[in-house]
């Protein structure tokens, strides 16, 4: 986090050396105004190992435009390529093309389509189209890249904390388990996926929400190393903050010392008309703890205190401490439902840094040029048949059933308009062998997916609020079958091309084929 | 990487709130002066599943020292905090706290300790130290693992890739798969720990290297899209770059098209009296690719060309490669020792992510506090010995034997010198069992790790450049036994305690055992 000099390393020149190599190359065959298009999408859901997504949750949008209107290519960037020398120790960079990018270096004359955040979304599917001359789009890659995907898998995995958490409220508590100021993307990811706040208190203040947060171990500590005891730190944080007041209960021992203590608080604030807030438990066997801890709080009164629990969480795990509470809460005498209906997840590593999957595989890749004013598709051909694009410009549906359920994704050319067809047919989008048809009468609505964010640099929508990205998030998860949700082997959802896209694919791989010559 | 608003969530408020309520308390209680010790320490070495570090590398200093003497808590910053209320929509800041951070919200009043960057860093001891008062060392707990822990991590995973492949020249690639701007902490830490470049363009020139690249996969598609061949698009790359031209030779088919083809421009390139630099190969089984490039490139007379390989690399899969090199390529009538001399790895996403070992245990602990003029040890009990900090003032040393490798690095009380006794005994961090003596005629050196890098705010050390560090970091791994750099299984390097350090922090978890009333 240099601050010296971070407009080097965050602006235009946030990106590999090879889209400007390229765009080199581009300027002096002419075509750097050649328009073409680029999709963004990802080839497969995080696998976390033991467990693996089946969908995501769209985000980054919003702080990619945001920096794409922004950055321009600067006196200093300019500088600093004329000064780059390559193996002959001559400029590797020419000065017609430095004049280029300093007159046309920004991301002004790109246009955007993407599904908005917040919305559920599938691999292979174009998620953001970007279209425009062949020089800046291509150089927009790695900034793209980088923005796109992180903040894609973060709230994925936030949704799924989410869904194991039974809805319970969630705080993200990353920040120092983050890549540097990646943590507040990451923050912002959460917030869009699933969690309710984070504990990060800048990027909170910025996005207009408030951050959230008690105290740590070390609190409880200087007070014993002053003479203290634990007890008096409790009363200390309960007197600064007596309506807020969440005790962090396992620096000396849990059961024995941090609850009693933090009971005996807790009488002192409600003879003051004060209502207690909460406990956090931050290790041990966390489950157990719970319901022992809610069994010392029901005894002493206390059936509305709230139980935060931390430490190296996850869906997994918390799917798991909720299947632990239903059986020892219930030996225990509790209602497990009500037990978990107080309970608050606070998720740090495991989410910031999606472990297990640390990184989605999404791409950027070209999939049409314009050539004597039409579009001509483009495509890579790789050994493995996943890894082969889309080609072409295209558009993305979503198809509802009768119950109003997404049934399947369907990714077709341009002109075509499913909407309009009697029967629709599904076609795998690589095993071309596999396919079916969807009579009209099995569906409910056909949804058209992609929005015009960006036109010719200008910003033509208005991004939604934090807020009303969870709407929509809510809604796609409300329209998700449970199959898909399922935390562990979900089932798969189908992301289909029409049998018109399927064909102009093969042809496509066809005509590469011929061409090794 | 929203740019509006962005001083918010990257200056003083970068923090958990958790910080800020903690010294809200402090504040009440009069203890926001009072001078306090914490020590940075990460608890276990990175374990990436099937391999796992024998060391680490440490980073990061620079950037969060240049951090801490910018930021400031600002007016904006205070109508924030003084806006946020809690349960009872009271503000949970008051206005007394609120302008004591006005008038000493800054980093301006803390001094820190450290080892250096690019040094080898174990488990357990202090690598960072801050000294000063409460208020603000505690406020900066997350800014600064946020900043240490990621740059670690990385710079460990960089130094194994490095060793792994042989020591040749290895590029960064990760941009796209960092979390924001992340990455270009985590292209630094690479350049540390055992990159040569990276191909992270801002970063680069930040930092005063050249990056490195040349061109994708897009840029073939994009020729062959408008009617030119493979070929074509390579000569145009050619034409722009003679004297760096790297082709990627994997668009359509490696070893039927790409090869033969780059194989007819670098033909054409030496006649007009350059040298072809190289080709490189990002999927397939790169090892017998290397081998099969390899037997086309000498047979065309192109024996100096390099062979760069790139996709989902790590430590362990360079390793096999090589192995795999080193059977095929005999096989195939190559020298592999040749061969291998010819390779540049090109690493992304399982570097920048640190992929199976994605955020380092690093912890900031409170170790003492000033009391009435003199330094009382404070620590956390928990339920395991791994994780209860080693109390008190503290200083670290590294132990040399007679061949000179480092044999062991120790942690004594402040007041200890051990190079001044006869002999030495360790005694194991957590384990007091577990001690051993060691005769000083066994010792060619003692070496005290922990430099003073920061007096009250000011800055009173140069931070080294790039090339520095790496110099730091090749003598430290120089001084290494083999076992301990092993990639898979590495040999266990001992931290010890001196017997008085190991005395002091078994009383003081005797103490804090009592207070338990």
């Amino acid at each position: 986090m240099k601050v010296k000099r971070q407009n080097i390393s965050e602006g235009f020149l946030f990106t590999d050396q090879y889209e400007l190599t390229m765009a080199q190359v581009y300027f002096r065959m002419g075509m750097q105004e050649t328009e073409v298009l680029f999709d963004h999408y990802f080839r497969s859901y995080p696998d976390y190992g033991q467990h693996k997504a089946g969908y995501c949750i769209n985000a980054g949008l919003e702080w990619l435009v945001d920096w794409m209107q922004k950055v321009r290519f600067t006196q200093q960037d300019y500088d600093n390529l004329k000064a780059h020398t390559g193996s002959s120790h001559k400029p590797l960079f020419h000065k017609d093309f430095l004049d280029w990018l300093k007159a046309y270096g920004s991301y002004d004359s790109l246009s955007l389509q993407a599904i908005p955040e917040g919305r559920v979304i599938h691999p292979h599917e174009p998620l953001t189209v970007i279209r425009g001359p062949l020089g800046p789009a291509q150089i927009l890659e790695t900034a793209l890249l980088n923005q796109l995907n992180y903040q894609i898998l973060i709230a994925t995995k936030a949704s799924r904390i989410r869904l194991a958490g039974n809805n319970q409220l969630f705080i993200e508590f990353g920040a120092r388990r983050g890549q540097d100021r990646g943590a507040n993307a990451g923050a912002r990811a959460a917030l869009i996926g699933g969690a309710d706040y984070t504990s990060n208190t800048g990027i909170s203040y910025n996005l207009g929400f408030p951050p959230k947060g008690t105290h740590a171990h070390s609190m409880v500590q200087l007070f014993l190393s002053l003479g203290y005891s634990e007890e008096e730190a409790f009363q200390a944080f309960a007197d600064v903050f007596p309506d807020d007041c969440i005790l962090l209960v396992d620096t000396i021992d849990t059961l024995k010392s941090g609850l009693p203590h933090a009971i005996r608080i807790f009488e002192k604030l409600k003879k003051k008309g004060h209502q207690p807030l909460g406990i956090r438990l931050d290790s041990g066997d966390l489950a157990y703890l719970a319901v022992q801890a809610a069994k010392m709080l029901d005894k002493a009164g206390f059936t509305e205190v709230i139980i935060v629990l931390s430490n190296e969480l996850d869906e997994l795990n918390i799917w798991q401490i909720l299947q632990q509470i239903k059986v020892d809460g219930m030996q225990n005498g509790l209602d497990p439902d009500q037990l978990i209906k107080r309970l608050i997840f606070g998720v740090g590593t495991r989410l910031i840094t999606s472990a297990g999957h640390p990184a989605l595989n999404g791409v950027y890749k070209l999939t049409a040029v314009k050539d004597n004013g039409s579009w001509k598709p483009a495509l890579k051909i790789s050994e493995s048949g996943e890894k082969v694009p889309n080609p072409g410009r295209k558009k993305l549906w979503r198809l509802y059933d009768k119950r109003g359920k997404a049934t399947a994704d369907l990714i077709s050319q341009a002109e075509e308009d499913p909407s309009q067809a009697e029967s629709i047919e599904l076609q795998h989008p690589f095993l071309s062998e596999k396919r079916r048809t969807l009579p009209k009468k099995d569906i409910s609505k056909i949804e058209s997916l992609l929005i015009p964010i960006v036109k010719e640099g200008k910003k033509i929508y208005n991004f939604p609020s934090i807020e009303e990205i969870r709407k929509i998030r809510d809604a796609d998860i409300q329209q998700l079958d449970a199959g898909v949700k399922r935390i562990i082997n979900p089932h798969l959802y189908h992301v289909s091309l029409t049998s018109e896209l399927g064909r102009i694919k093969r042809e496509v791989i066809e005509s590469l084929k011929k061409d090794k010559r």
